[in-house]
């Protein structure tokens, strides 16, 4: 748990006078474990300090009857300042300026950043832009924009400057948040652009945003903004990093999102004594909900500008880290690293974005990570489902439970139960469950509070998506007959080998068994006799590599020996390409649709 | 955590066929740390085994969009039995006939119950009746009347003939579920009644009841009973204790009931892990939404007839208990036990009903009791405030912490934040928040998804209630700088002594200092002189008792002079009255009318 230092705070100091809190209560805070020294000598800007009379409740629209108020997932911030104001909300430790916001600092900071945007002539529903790698400024922001009834926009920094001026203009950004690093990307940006420097002292052009929002409050506080009457309005807008076609806008409702957060907070078992670091993008499907999840659970979070293992492991090692994200391909980046080693306390890991090997699961598991396996899409706001364990699996051999725990598992806590469909060809088809046999390729489909409101400005391809009431994922599962589901393939992945239906997925899980493979990757390939057959791509552990080197006909063969053992016919790889990389997207998916095009023109 | 043991439920017997579960799954199920022989022995009723092919999702009524479902705490036990089938659910061990509900069990029960209900002609909105003692039967109509869309009106089994005359009437029973012990409470009554004799065996009239809603379903399971489309339908039905006047019905909503039970359920940390010992009745405001928090959390729960402090600690020591929940004189009872030692695991304790004192505090934690200490009332579906503890605290001496720890602290997770305003007297009256100094005392009041819907049939006492968009709590409490609200009084239960205001709460706090001192209630007296003056009721410690014995005049003396140096003259007790027990309600809470009018009549 993370409290400022009681040097900097005790009562009757001049400092303390701005808090609106007891002195009592803070005459002895608890010390900080970690970031002790910097975190009590950081002074945020004085724009940054609360008021003494601090009130923490927005204003509530009229006419709404007592006994219902809209939810609204601003409310666990401010409640999470009221509560515990000096706790540690975030720490942005690993810059030339480092900063500790306290939860009565940082809410302080999110309401200048909503007068801010009121100031700047945002109206309600108007669409804020973002590209930030995780720091204060994309976290403030998406907690502000509820504040000004704003949608938030958080943008992939890693796409291209035409994917990023597509999307600009699709979301029609009324207002630019940008990090100095990536400046150039918004160069031909209409929209008034507001560069941040990640300093959190004065001068930087964010921080002198946030004092101008200050100012225009006049001091109204909380009271000065209204809440949304609408729980249903949405609160951000999330771009697919859509692996083919033009990325589709996401949006997402202040309900699903208070609804959402809450399940992951349970899930994830998030409390005071949590400390979350930020692997996972917060671009990305807006960081599966945490950013609401950790102040509901009074959480401290760490953010990391970039994803270097380096330093996670100092975080993981030194930083009192609980919990954190990460898919398949980070953890193995994790795991791997020169530095891992067995962690000295338990680290919960949220695994999302590609079920887990065997290998991988066991390999954290002897690190002290406790695995929490969930599947999600940004439609469903991150996870919706989540593999949940079972006693009886204690007894099975680790390969056996490894196979279990690789499936999506059931519908997550405050989502509606999920169905496997057989996939729809016309519109307004009825949907058909597929059977429970484990067995049956079906279409993973869902509603309800943790599916998105639709695609922004695009009514057709919501339609689609929501063909017979139920937002169809594009993922083929089996459904088992303990009713959880098992992800076979994404839809357009599928292998058609022999006119079989072969899984990439389930190719990719047995070739990973192989003690050679650190990473790897199955895509059809046109074949003269079979129509398709599929091509793997391996990259080979370190320790491995140097035996194999120019010796990769042998691997091919006796990986395609491996394979012959475990899998169909049909499902053997024909082809093995051992590679340094696989072609990945920001937030760590393989681009099948660029090995699928180097696979049509390989030369073999 | 209580799995059914193996031996009965190995895969390819004939039993498994019956449970919609993987065999593989089941093959190996994790022993029973508790119940083990007793749990594997026991058969439920054919009718309450579930097919195999169970489904666990209600029929979606027509026209929700997409991405919204109607909040449904229903939804909670039905992804429990999917999730867990083989875990236990409920254990009701100490009766003639014991029983031991797996989830999946258990849910089928809780649906042959909604079937049942509709087989009798129930219509949504109907209300339900049900009195009875902790039992398998109140905990499965307050989850089955969800499914028929019916109101459960569960009555205090304590009070009167006429009293539950008058709730049924007003409430309307159309059906009364009746415990065999209280059978007599309804003899008078119109509605058809069902008997439980608690045997959980065929035979039993509520069993019958049961198999006969399993036959009327015709095997449409779940899909056969439809969700509410609206989520702000009522759910349960619960008659104020009422201290003074008529019981007014308390209305609560499947969205303020899902809402709160997971507040609930975060707050209280319950989890897979946990097994939670039911102390508080089950009829006192809906059991506080522990109903839906437990199965929410997939914890295990233990339902005890009667509050038999033998019993309970037998349950603490052997149970794997992990929760209970106990307003202060059930605590009372519990510490000084004679079986009362330190627990070998930590309990956490959900302590409400009034200001646990330092003593009892302290108390508890010598004896590994972590205390959570919460505030609320019936209109607020139980607890709607908590005591968050703060980590300066730490440093503090323990009598200090134990008085900050009295504290009702702020609100719920998932409830909009309390208020405390200066108390209007006429209607319309704009509401005023008092300061927030610790010292000026105002009322408690406040709004959104953890209030009631109002008061049934009682439009005006509704408005009074509400007046100016917030409950009125009828709580007096001090609202301390740090924004948390510190109860003094009820309203009526506040001294005018010399024309001041004395809160009998705070009189009592600093007599229960006193090393002698048991248990205390303080109420007005009329004085000549001063107008009220307070009188003490005072319960002696099991060991000063003897030492007093004839000689309570001296005692009251000692008491008078303890509470001079600590409380102003116009609070310090005027009379003590050493007694032997106490007038309580069901629930525990010390019926200060009945002292009023003994104090008003005693002669001294």
């Amino acid at each position: 748990m993370y409290f400022r230092m009681s040097v900097a705070l005790r009562a009757g100091t001049a400092r303390s006078m701005h808090f609106g809190v007891s002195t009592a209560m803070r005459a002895v805070t608890a010390r900080s474990m970690h970031f002790g020294s910097a975190f009590a000598a950081f002074r945020p800007t004085p724009a940054s300090i609360p008021p003494s009379d601090a009130r923490f409740t927005l204003s509530t629209p009229r006419g709404l009857p007592v006994h219902i108020h809209p939810l609204n997932p601003l409310e666990f911030l401010l409640r999470a300042a009221q509560i515990y104001p000096e706790k540690l909300a975030l720490a942005h430790p690993d810059v030339q300026f480092p900063v500790f916001y306290t939860y009565s600092v940082w809410a302080q900071r999110v309401q200048n950043f909503a007068y801010g945007l009121v100031r700047a002539g945002i109206q309600p529903g108007d669409r804020i832009a973002v590209l930030s790698p995780n720091s204060p400024m994309i976290a403030e922001a998406l907690q502000g924009v509820i504040g000004a009834r704003a949608i938030a926009t958080t943008i992939n920094i890693r796409l291209t400057k035409q994917e990023i001026d597509y999307i600009l203009t699709h979301c029609g950004a009324k207002l630019i948040f940008v990090d100095h690093e990536y400046e150039h990307l918004v160069s031909d940006a209409k929209a008034r652009i507001i560069v941040c420097n990640d300093t959190g002292r004065a001068g930087d052009p964010y921080e002198d945003f946030l004092t101008a929002g200050r100012d225009f409050s006049q001091e109204k506080g909380w009271a000065g903004l209204e809440m949304d009457a609408d729980e249903n309005k949405p609160l951000s807008l999330n771009y697919t990093s859509g692996t083919t076609g033009r990325p589709k806008g996401v949006l997402t409702t202040l309900r699903g999102t208070y609804l959402a957060s809450i399940a992951e907070a349970f899930e994830a078992q998030l409390g005071m004594e949590s400390t979350y670091l930020w692997i996972l993008p917060m671009f990305h499907a807006a960081g599966w909900t945490f950013p609401w999840s950790l102040p509901f659970s009074f959480s401290t979070q760490i953010t990391m500008r970039t994803v270097d293992y380096s330093l996670i492991w100092k975080h993981f090692l030194n930083s009192g880290v609980t919990h954190y994200c990460g898919a398949p391909t980070v953890q193995i980046g994790i795991t791997n690293h020169p530095s891992a080693k067995k962690v000295p306390h338990p680290i919960k890991t949220i695994i999302a974005g590609a079920a887990p090997t065997a290998h991988l699961l066991s390999q954290l598991e002897s690190m002290n990570f406790q695995s929490v396996h969930v599947y999600g899409l940004t439609e469903t706001y991150g996870p919706v489902t989540r593999n949940y364990p079972q006693p009886s699996w204690n007894t099975l051999p680790s390969s056996s439970r490894a196979k279990l725990a690789a499936r999506q598992g059931h519908a997550f806590a405050t989502s509606f139960p999920l169905r496997v469909i057989h996939p729809t060809t016309t519109p307004g088809e009825e949907l058909v469950d597929v059977p429970r046999d484990g067995k049956t390729v079906g279409e993973i489909v869902v509603r309800g509070n943790i599916v998105m409101q639709g695609y922004f400005q695009d009514p057709d391809a919501t339609a689609r998506a929501f063909d017979g009431g139920y937002f169809h994922s594009g993922d083929l599962a089996v459904w088992h007959p303990d009713g959880s589901v098992q992800i076979q393939d994404r839809m357009k992945d599928i292998i058609i080998s022999g006119g079989e239906n072969a899984s990439s997925l389930a190719i990719e899980q047995e070739l990973a068994n192989h003690p050679d493979v650190l990473e790897v990757s199955v895509v059809g390939r046109e074949h003269p006799k079979w129509g398709e057959r599929p091509m793997a791509y391996v990259i080979l552990h370190t320790e491995s590599a140097p035996r194999w080197a120019g010796k990769h006909a042998e691997f091919s063969s006796a990986l395609k020996a491996h394979a012959r053992e475990r899998l169909p016919g049909f499902a053997t790889p024909e082809w093995v390409v051992v590679v340094e990389e696989l072609p990945k997207t920001s937030t760590g998916k393989i681009m099948k649709t660029v090995l699928r095009k180097q696979a049509a023109s390989a030369k073999l």
